[in-house]
């Protein structure tokens, strides 16, 4: 089997420091499932995982992939050799820029029926994600009719986690504000379900008033929470709830939050993992995922491939997640 | 009729500058209650406000209250003259530190039967504060076999806010660890019901693993939020919550909230008053008080009384509220 690996932390800017190597295929032990990787998915937390000090002396990134199952652990009951599935994998565990990985049944589940390997991959990270930020953060109502009249505003919709917490939100009965500035961002926006799209580039507090929309319940951030930080805050409803996935590059004045007993919070799709805490919920939401996909309720947010698990796909991936300009999900195809 | 002003901004350094002047008793109108004072509450944040700039020639301070209703306005329904009541007030009103005053009366409800007015003056904010905390901002059921083995930690266990926050907590099912330090902080905090008072003086993690306890759901900060922000964060459980209700005095990482997908709230009591939302939560909650009261499931949280509304009961009760060393409650009382 073939890996892509690295072994050092490195920025772009010192050139592809990716290697391509031969290893022996593991074998699964106890719930770990061996896969067959046909599509890995490229995402944000790629880019600043290579840039981290190694703790070993090699890694494999890349997470989210669809697959076929080859082999199982002894202990594995949801699975048998043959099932395609898909999943996100652990920042625990190595990553899926692999042909063959290693996952504990807990993080898989079975890919929707109708999808190809590369649309399947383009989802369970960022699907994970947006389950977690609207139930675990927000408490959203599954009671659809509970959520009736509710509004969530998502700073950026056109990117992968934007692209498919537009369609869940929408889905669980949310009205959805995005924002966008390009034609191409704002139609994929629409695309996803958008009921309005705001133009990121100006005022947003003035297109709220201009478009008589109402203080949002829910505000995600998926892009530069420094400079939405004030904005957010002015934005919401009072009692209104915050989530963002983008790290801070300040600190930031916490009491600017006490006027509207604002509640803010800094999502990590990995916590359940790091922590080793109600890890079945990954599949969980993956599960639901791949219902509603077979159901039509959802669209794959993949919007390009790469064909091969090489070095340069690797590098020219995570160069397209560094421009921050992607729209939806990129995907590297493995096998056929 | 009398009131308590002050015509400027001032510290307690400057001297007392409350002045006591006599004023025309006014007349409810809609919505409004004229109420009585028997008597009125301290809280921190009279002497927040005392310090803050007026936007009027003179403010009187002073939330909690417990009276008689003396006359209503025109489409009060919940009440008649005569009506023992007590409430909070509203920041965006004159405070209680007056022998009568005007209240609408979606923030007022009877006082518990089985209360005298210092007692049930003692009440109101803190408990709405409490309320909010936990049911607003943690979402916690009002089904306690629902809460049975979740924690809040509470700071300060035998503070105002803490002594009430404890017993709510404890009524609703859930398991209350608190803090304190001193001998008789310890026993009131104990007495109010805390099933755990750990030493706020030595390290808490330490405590915890000490005593076997398990991480937090939700920790509820009423002391120098700025000093256990590190020690909440290492303490809580992955996805927990952590709430405040006092003002940093510094700029804070919020990318230490993201290993564990922390929630953070800056719970402020007077939210729905400033922006004029929900304000009949206020009396939906103070009706829950005064059952519970009632039924012996609460009880007040009274712990010092200075007789008669005097700039120099004012101005020591100010002090002892700046000395953050105040265990309970402290309340002024006005009439027989």
């Amino acid at each position: 089997m073939e890996a892509i690996i690295a072994k050092k932390a490195f920025s772009l800017s010192e050139g592809n420091c990716f290697e391509k190597v031969t290893r022996e295929r593991p074998e699964p032990t106890g719930h770990d499932i061996l896969i067959k990787v046909y599509a890995t998915g490229v995402n944000p937390v790629d880019t600043k995982m290579r840039q981290t000090p190694l703790n070993q002396s090699e890694r494999v990134l890349g997470f989210d992939a669809a697959g076929v199952v080859e082999q199982v652990g002894s202990a594995v009951e949801g699975f048998k050799p043959g099932d395609q599935v898909f999943y996100s994998g652990s920042n625990q565990r190595e990553g899926s820029n692999q042909t063959y990985q290693l996952m504990n049944e807990q993080y898989v589940a079975h890919m929707p029926k109708n999808l190809s390997y590369e649309a399947a991959a383009a989802l369970p990270l960022t699907a994970i994600t947006a389950y977690e930020t609207i139930f675990d953060v927000f408490g959203i109502s599954t009671d659809t009719e509970k959520n009736k009249g509710q509004t969530l505003l998502i700073i950026n919709g056109a990117g992968g986690v934007g692209s498919i917490a537009t369609q869940i939100a929408k889905a669980y009965g949310l009205n959805v504000i995005t924002t966008a500035s390009r034609e191409e961002t704002i139609e994929w926006s629409q695309k996803m379900g958008a009921d309005v799209v705001l133009n990121h580039k100006s005022d947003l507090k003035a297109q709220f008033k201009a478009q008589q929309l109402k203080q949002p319940n829910y505000i995600f951030c998926t892009y530069d929470t420094d400079g939405y930080y004030d904005t957010m805050i002015d934005l919401i409803q009072p009692r209104g709830h915050i989530a963002t996935i983008v790290a801070f590059q300040n600190k930031q004045d916490l009491n600017a939050l006490k006027a509207k007993s604002i509640t803010l919070t800094h999502e990590f799709m990995f916590t359940r993992a790091v922590h080793g805490v109600e890890e079945q919920m990954y599949q969980t939401y993956l599960k639901d995922v791949a219902e509603k996909i077979e159901q039509g309720v959802y669209q794959s947010t993949l919007n390009d491939v790469l064909e091969g698990l090489t070095v340069d796909n690797i590098f020219k991936a995570h160069q397209q997640m560094e421009s921050q300009a992607h729209i939806g999900k990129l995907v590297i195809k493995i096998a056929d």
